[in-house]
């Protein structure tokens, strides 16, 4: 284990697990959802809205900064996290989820990815050496290994390439120079077979990584197919280091996938999807857009305990979201973030009451209820 | 004057003067500028950070508000302070200005303008009786008269009948039904024929008005222009009344109307130009964009008290707004808030100390350094 780094499970219920994950910079609680900060800000929130809501891990995109403002200038200036002016811990990805979704022209072998930036096109490379040196750089205090990571549609031999180049690429970051006290996390592909992720997890658990992370999900496939893969793994999952789930998601395959074992995630759908006028509650879904909400004096979540809840009416986040102001965006991301810390918090505390599985079945059938207005009144 | 409504002077010094303005929700010192919320927000930020910055009194668009979300709405919804659940004091413009500036197809006669929806195309009117009706409905502390404002390079003809028209409308608002306790201004047109302007200001003022506004100005004519017309009304300016210089200004633009006897600001500038990526400090104009901000690690202003200042450098402001992230038109929102309070506050100092035409002198210099170095390396 990495020094200042540690993990320590304190409860199980079924493969539900509540732990204690340690860095440098901070405590955190698992399960635990990361805000995605891509470009060193999680969008449109302040470091104090976003630690309001209860996070204390975010995560931001090696690909995006190494482009703009560049890795070696955020060093030169401190950071990231002094850059943005965050105090808490931060995950830094690979970079090789958006080459692989948004540079242009790239060209992969086994030493490397070519590629060019989706903002100037000027040509640039990572490596496993540089994409370590890269988040040395942005200076972390979880490195994520490089992987790569093929379409969710991808076939068996592609997927068995990409799973061996993953594998040889998790040991050259391993051997390369890191930041002192930053983690490393290793990745475990394999697409939608089963077979190939069960040998590629120990593998990649047999690394001195710490944490484990699955990759390759939320690519295109039909969530049932990651249900199917996760509760295939879940045992297997090693059970002193931290398991961490990449890119997923909706609050239902949370629930479910903390479940199965999962203890860590990221993803811009609360942010992305407030953006769009989308609240997610514990009724479920709420489209802001909804000519339902013109007159309505009631909270977006009357069971919310956010700021958000407690200040503004669906009559003015409707009227917000309709003249496309930002401080409807705003606020409907903060209610989000504040909702994902409050779902994860109340899954740990049904899991240190063995009563996980109960809670998960009602609170996914609470979330079917708003659903089905908003569709019937869409 | 109104019940609830009051206004004081307590001090002079020239034509400057500091004063106390009493609504039924707020106390407000004068010289005072007010944040623009056009559409029930003030863009980019919450009702708590405007009070942070010091502001008690905002501006709100009557043109907007009718159109979208509609009078009687907001008005069922508890009208516009409740609705935007800002708890200070509100004044709104008689929506006159944006039917001349935004609306199509419009059609004026002494009765009423008649004009159609640039958001939809529907057929809208507004008359001195619906103009009131309307401000009773969103519930201002103070509502505006419907007034005439002609072009800034109107010919003297056309002046003299929009000036006619002020007065015969200002006539029937004051006729009209008023919402309790909802204070009125008279406004005084006349283009820049100084003329002009002293005899409708002194038919304006002959009528039972709570405060007297300066219309037409920020309409295209040279500030040059602007000045040599306050300068003639200053001392004409009723003394027991605010007096209150509409749609006006750069920082420098306030502190000569300041010294001219001006009470009450209101512009869109500090919210504007902070999206566009412009700051405005005691040091001038600052442009976010330019790469000379690049790895400065200092605060937007050092002379700044605010949080922004406070919190982030302007390498890490200079990324957001290059990035085109929320967060970046937010905080230059913020600080340019925050520093037209502060610079009010500062007025108001110099006045009580008997100071002002040195202060005024003294910071209008200071505020022509950065501008300078804003065009070397722009």
């Amino acid at each position: 284990m990495t020094p200042g780094f540690s993990y320590e499970v304190l409860a199980k219920d079924g493969l539900a697990r509540v732990g204690r994950l340690t860095t440098p910079r901070a405590v955190i609680e698992t399960p635990v959802f990361m805000p995605v900060g891509t470009q060193a800000t999680v969008k449109t929130q302040t470091p104090d809205e976003v630690a309001e809501s209860g996070a204390r891990l975010i995560l931001a995109n090696t690909y995006h900064l190494m482009l703009r403002p560049g890795a070696e200038l955020i060093e030169r200036l401190g950071g990231v996290q002094r850059f943005m002016a965050w105090p808490h811990a931060l995950l830094t990805d690979s970079g090789g989820y958006q080459v692989f979704s948004l540079a242009k022209l790239r060209k992969i072998d086994d030493e490397r990815v070519v590629f060019r930036s989706h903002i100037d096109g000027s040509k640039q490379e990572l490596s496993p050496e540089r994409c370590m040196q890269v988040q040395a750089s942005l200076g972390s205090d979880i490195a994520m290994v490089l992987d790569e990571c093929p379409p969710g549609n991808a076939d068996r031999s592609t997927v068995e390439q990409a799973v061996a180049r993953t594998t040889r690429w998790a040991e050259r970051c391993l051997a390369a120079p890191t930041r002192e006290g930053q983690a490393r996390f290793g990745i475990v592909q394999g697409g939608s077979f089963i077979d190939l992720r069960l040998a590629h997890l120990s593998e990649i658990a047999a690394m001195p990584f710490d944490g484990i992370a699955l990759g390759g999900f939320s690519v295109g496939e039909a969530m049932d197919v990651t249900y199917q893969v996760l509760k295939a793994l879940g045992p297997h999952l090693p059970r002193e280091r931290p398991h961490y789930l990449m890119g997923v998601g909706k609050p239902i395959d949370l629930l479910r996938a903390i479940g199965a074992g999962i203890d860590m995630f990221d993803c811009v759908l609360p942010t992305r999807n407030a953006r769009n006028g989308q609240a997610l509650t514990w009724g479920g879904r709420v489209n802001l857009k909804q000519a339902r909400h013109r007159e309505d004096l009631a909270p977006l979540d009357t069971a919310c305990e956010c700021s958000v809840c407690g200040t503004y009416c669906r009559a003015y986040l409707h009227h917000l979201v309709r003249a496309k102001e930002i401080l409807g965006l705003r606020l409907v991301t903060q209610h989000n973030l504040f909702f994902y810390q409050a779902l994860t918090r109340a899954a740990r505390n049904a899991i240190l009451e063995g009563r996980y599985a109960a809670f998960a079945r009602e609170a996914e059938a609470r979330m079917l209820q708003e659903d089905e207005i908003g569709s019937e009144q869409g």
